[in-house]
C-alpha cells in the first residue's frame, strides 16, 4: 500500500485526488494539509467522500509527517512546492507536484510569468515534466514530477503527432482552447461567480497566459526546434473540460494523417483516437483520465484542424497525477483510474 | 459471472447502466438491444465507453438471446416489459425492469394513469418492488423486480422514518421535488430543449404525476393505513439529480429526529442520514448510488422539514437496478456501486 | 426630468437599476456612488452599459451630492440606508431603499434577524412597504419607501388573495422557494462560484432566513391576524428567477379559486394571473417586471397549490423600485418597465 | 405605422422579432403565420409575450393577407422564402428574409450546400443583402433583404476592417467560433436537449458548414480578391451568443489596429470598438443589437486576434432584421433597438 500524502487539499484538484484515490485499490491518504482548515474533516467541506475518508480531516502542513509518506501530492498554488520540496525529497520521499512550479526548464523564465524568482532552481534538473505519453521512462526514475497544466496537456497531445513527423509548419501554430471554470480554482473570484461565468463566453489572457511558455517548451522538444505558437484560452460556462481546437498548417497533404495519430497512440491507456470525422464533445470524458483526439483537413486545404478534449480536473491536474503515480511505482497505469467518464 | 442483457438501452438509465456494469467485477453484459439503433455499437452512440466495450453492440430484441442471460434488465418505456417479461422469466432469466411496468400492485390503479390497460397482471403477485432498504429480503428471492422511480426513492427513504414510527401526520403530506432534465429521458422534445429547460425552473403535472400511485403505495405501507399527499415535481436547470422537500406534521414534538433517522438507515450502505442542520446538495450523489437526507424542524415547530437528495440516474434508477442485482445474486451489495459522487 | 440617485450602484441590482432607467423616458441618473469604485466608469465595469451612460462614473458618497437629487435609490447591504437616509430626507429627497432596513416595522425584530441594532428607528413609523399591489395609495404620498425582498414579493403576491379572502387556514402556510443565484449578489464568495452553485440544487436557511419575518408581516395584514408559516429557500442553478411554491389548506373548496385571483388582480400592471392549468415558467419573466401566478387545487383536495414566479432583480428588486419611483411622482406606473420579457 | 408580417413565427427568431417589435413605436405586427400552429394564439405558445399581443394568433400562410403588409419576415427554414417572396414583391409588400434563401448570391453555390436547386434565381439580383455596416445605402432601396446568418455577422464585422485596409495575408483567415445553442433552433433534435448540449463543448462541421460559403463571399467583397478561410463552429452550453475568435496574419505590424477599427466602425450605432486589450463577453451583449468588438496582437507577433461577440438572436437575425427595416423605411435605426443588453 501506496502511503499517499496531499498537501493544500482543500481545492478543486485536491477533492478530485480524493475521489481518484478512494478506488485506487494500493494507494492510501494518510495525511492531507490545509493551513486553513486545520481539524476539519475532509468530508465536512466535500460530503460526496462522506463514507470514503470517515477519518480524514485536514491537518497543519509538517514535514515529518509528510515526510513518512512514499509520495505526497502538492495540489497547491505555485511557489508552495519550491519551499518544501526539497525538504521532503531529502527525507526519501517521492513528490508530484500538480501546481506549475517545477514545469519550465528554465527558472527565469519562471520567474518571468509568475513575477516571482523561483525558490527552488536547483531542483529543476532533476524534475520531470509527467506527461506520460512523452517522459513514461523518466516517470519511471522520477523522484520530483512537475504534472503538465490543464491547456498544456489538451495542446501538446493533439500537436506532438504532427510536429514529431515534422509535418506542422512549427511557426504558426494556433492554439484556440475552452476551458469549463474548475479551471479557474475554487478561490472565491468575482469572475468564477455563476453570475459571472453563466450564459456567457469570453476569452481571456489573449496577451499572455502562463501556460503559453510551458506549452512552448512542450513543443519545442517535439518539434526538435523553436515554435512559434498564439495561444487563445476561453473561459466557458461548463464546471469540468476543456476543449483544444488546434491549427496547424502542413507543407505535405498527401500524408494520411489519421494513421499517424493512431500509430503514435497506438498502446496509450489514455490517448484516445477517434475515428476520422469525428467531433469529440468535453463531456464524452467527464469524470475520466482520457484525452480524446479527432483530427481533420477541412475542404482538403493545408490546413490541418485537431480536436482535443479531456477533463481538466482529471487528465489535465489529478488524474494525471495518479496515472505519474501508478508509473512511478511500477503498477499497472490504469488502476484507479479505468473508470467510465460520466455522461449525460 | 453474472449474463447480463439490456433490453432498450439507447437512452440515459441504459448508457448510465453501462457505465456502471463496466466496473461491476462479477457481471459481464452480453446482449443490449435496440430495434432503431441494431447494428451500432454502444461507443458509438456513447463515446464516453470507448475501450469499455469494444464489441459490443445493440442488436433487434430477441427472447433466445435474451433469455440465455441470467438477469435482464429492461430500460423502456412503459409497455415494453409487460410483454416480454414473461417469456424471459419463463426461460429461467430473472428480470429487473427500471420501468413503471410492475411498480403498482393494482393493475386497474396501472392502467388509469398509464391510459392503456396492464400487459401483465398476473405477473404482479410475484413482482417485488426493488427497494432494498425496504424490501432487502423479498429481493433476494425475486425472479421479478420493480425498480422504483427516481421521485419515488426520494420521497420514501425521505419519509419512512415518520411513517414507520406513526408520528407525522398521515393525511397532509407534502413532496416539493426539484428533479434535473434527465429525468425525462433522452427523447427529442420541444421541452428537454436547452434553451427551454435552461436558465428556468417550473413545476409541472400539478394535477397529477404517474409517480404520484407509486409514492403512495409505498408511503401507505410504511404508515399501515391511508395516506394522503400532494406531489409537486420541478424541472430544474440541472442535468443530473432530486431533491425532495418533504413537509409532513408531527403530533410529537420531542421525539429525536435525527436519532430516528439514524437508526433507521443504521447499516444502509446507500443511505447517508447528514448531521444536524446540513443542507444536502444534489450535486454531492452525483454520479454515486447514494441517497442523503437531513431532517430539520424549522423554528421548533411541529412541521418537519426533511430534505433528500438522490441522482435520478443512479440511485434513482441505474444504481438502485444494480443494487438489486447485487442483492438478488447473493453478491456484496456494494459491488460495482462504491466510487464516490463526482463533485464538481 | 426627475433626477436620480444610485448609492451602491455596483451590485447586480445596481447595474438593473442602471438598465432599467436608460429606457426610463422620465429619469435620469445623474449620481452613482461606490467607495471602492470611486471613479471608475459604469461602463467599465458593466460593458452591456456602454453607449448608454457615456460619462456616468462612480463617485464617494456624499449628502450634498444625493441630496440634489428628487430621489435616491439604496441598492446597498443592510444598515447603509439606515445612517443616510435621515438626511436625505431632511435635504428634501426622497428615498426608495430597496435594502432590508426599513421593510420590518419592528425595530426589535430587525435587530434580532440582522444581528445589530435598527440605525433610524424613528424613520420606521413613515417608511411604506413599496408593494404596490397592497399599498398603493400610501406609496404616493412616501418620503421614505421599503422596496419588497424578492422572496417576499413573490409569496406575498402569491397567498394575498387567499389570505384576504379569508379562505385559507392560517397557521399551516408552506413557501417552498427556488431562487436562481443572483439573489446571492454579486460578493466574491465560495458558494456562489460557478462551480459551486451550477448543475446543482439545495435548500439553505431551513433554521430561519431573513426574509421570512418580512413575509410573515405582509401575511398578517392580509390575513388581519397572525400567521404560521414554514419557509425553506432552494438555490437553484439559474441565474435569474425565483419560482415559490406555495401552499395553503382552504376550508371550503367550493369557491373558484381562479375567479378570485384574477378579481384580486384585475388591473394590475404587472401581475399576470395565468389560465387555470398553467405552470409559470421563470423565464417567462426574465428581465420583465411581471409577477406570473397559477393556482392549482391538484385532486380536488383542500390543498392549494400556487405558482408565482417573477425575476428577482427586476419584480423582485430594481424592477419594483422603478414601479415605486413612478408611482410616486405621479407617471404611468408602467414607464421603463413595459419591455417584454427576455425568452428563450 | 408600418405593418408587418411575419411567416414561420414559432421559432426562436420568431419570437425575437415579436419581443423586439413590442416595443417599437412604428411598427405594429398584423399578421403572424405558422402552418402547424394556426389558430393558436402567440402569447399561449411565449407567454413572455403575454399582455403585448391580446389578439395576436398564428395563422395558415395566405399571400393575400400577407401582401397587404408592408414588409413581411421570413423567419423560416431554408426553401421557404424561395416560394413566397416574389408573390408578395408582385404585390408592392418588402421581404426582410432571415433565413439563408438569398444571401449567396450566386445560386449554384446554394444549390451545393443546401443540397436542393435554388427557387428563385431570378430574384437574386435584387437582393440585398443586410449587413447595414457595409450595405446601409443599398438597403434602402431594397424590395428583397437578405438578412446575414449569425456566424456571417459576427465575423464579418470583426474581420472586414482589416481587408478593407489590405492588411490581412487573405489566404490564411481562420474563424473559430462558439454559439450558443439557440442558434441550432427550436427543432426538437436530440443534440439539442439541455443534457446533450449542457456541461459540455465540442466543434461541429467541420469539414464544412452552410455559413461558410457565406463568410467568404462578404469577406471576398471586402478584400477585393479571393479569400481563404477555415472556419470551426463549436457549440456552447449558454442559450444566446456568439464568440468569435478570428485569426488574420498581416504583413504590416506598425499599423495601429485599435485606431483603424475605430474608425471604420465610428459612428455606427451597433458596433462597439472596445478599448484596447479588452475582451468582450457575450453576456454584454444579450438580447442587445450591438456587436462588440476588441482587437489584439499577442507578443507583438504578426497574427492579429480579433474577438467579436453578437447575441445571435438579435444581431444575429432579428435584431438585425429590424434594423434593416428601420432602415428600409427611412426611420432612425436604432428604433425599437436602443435597449442596454441583460446583464447578468
Amino acid at each position: 500500500m501506496i502511503k499517499v500524502g496531499i498537501v493544500g487539499g482543500t481545492g478543486y484538484t485536491g477533492v478530485e485526488l480524493l475521489r481518484l484515490l478512494a478506488q485506487h485499490p494500493q494507494a492510501e491518504v494518510t495525511v492531507i494539509t490545509s493551513r486553513s482548515e486545520a481539524g476539519l474533516r475532509v468530508d465536512e467541506m466535500y460530503p460526496n467522500l462522506r463514507g470514503h475518508y470517515p477519518e480524514l480531516a485536514f491537518s497543519v502542513p509538517d514535514v515529518a509527517t509528510l515526510g513518512a509518506c512514499d509520495v505526497v501530492f502538492f495540489a497547491t498554488p505555485h511557489g508552495v512546492a519550491h519551499a518544501l520540496a526539497g525538504e521532503l525529497l531529502a527525507a526519501g520521499t517521492r513528490v508530484i507536484d500538480l501546481s506549475a512550479d517545477f514545469r519550465l526548464q528554465d527558472a527565469d523564465e519562471w520567474a518571468k510569468w509568475y513575477g516571482q524568482p523561483h525558490g527552488a532552481p536547483e531542483l529543476l534538473k532533476e524534475a520531470v515534466y509527467g506527461l506520460p505519453e512523452v517522459n513514461r521512462e523518466a516517470i519511471k526514475n522520477a523522484r520530483l514530477i512537475a504534472v503538465p497544466g490543464c491547456y498544456p496537456t489538451a495542446t501538446q497531445l493533439g500537436l506532438i503527432p504532427l510536429l514529431e513527423a515534422g509535418l506542422a509548419e512549427t511557426g504558426s501554430l494556433i492554439a484556440d482552447c475552452k476551458s469549463g471554470v474548475s479551471g479557474a480554482g475554487r478561490g472565491a473570484s468575482v469572475g468564477s461567480l455563476f453570475c459571472e461565468a453563466g450564459e456567457s463566453m469570453k476569452a481571456y489572457s489573449v496577451k499572455g497566459h502562463r501556460h503559453l511558455p510551458e506549452i512552448r517548451q512542450g513543443l519545442r522538444q517535439a518539434a526538435g526546434r523553436d515554435i512559434g505558437l498564439t495561444f487563445v484560452p476561453h473561459l466557458t460556462p461548463m464546471i469540468r473540460g476543456i476543449h483544444a481546437t488546434l491549427y496547424a498548417r502542413v507543407a505535405d497533404t498527401s500524408v494520411d494523417l489519421q494513421a499517424l495519430f493512431e500509430k503514435r497512440y497506438a498502446g496509450e491507456p489514455f490517448v484516445d483516437v477517434m475515428p476520422a470525422g469525428s467531433h469529440p464533445e468535453t463531456r464524452s470524458v467527464r469524470g475520466g483520465n482520457v484525452c480524446r483526439i479527432a483530427v481533420h483537413r477541412p475542404q482538403g486545404g493545408d490546413l490541418v484542424v485537431v480536436l482535443s478534449v479531456i477533463d481538466n480536473l482529471v487528465k489535465g491536474a489529478s488524474g494525471q497525477a495518479v496515472q505519474n503515480m501508478n508509473i512511478l511505482f511500477g503498477l499497472d497505469e490504469r488502476l484507479g483510474l479505468s473508470h467510465a467518464a460520466l455522461l449525460p
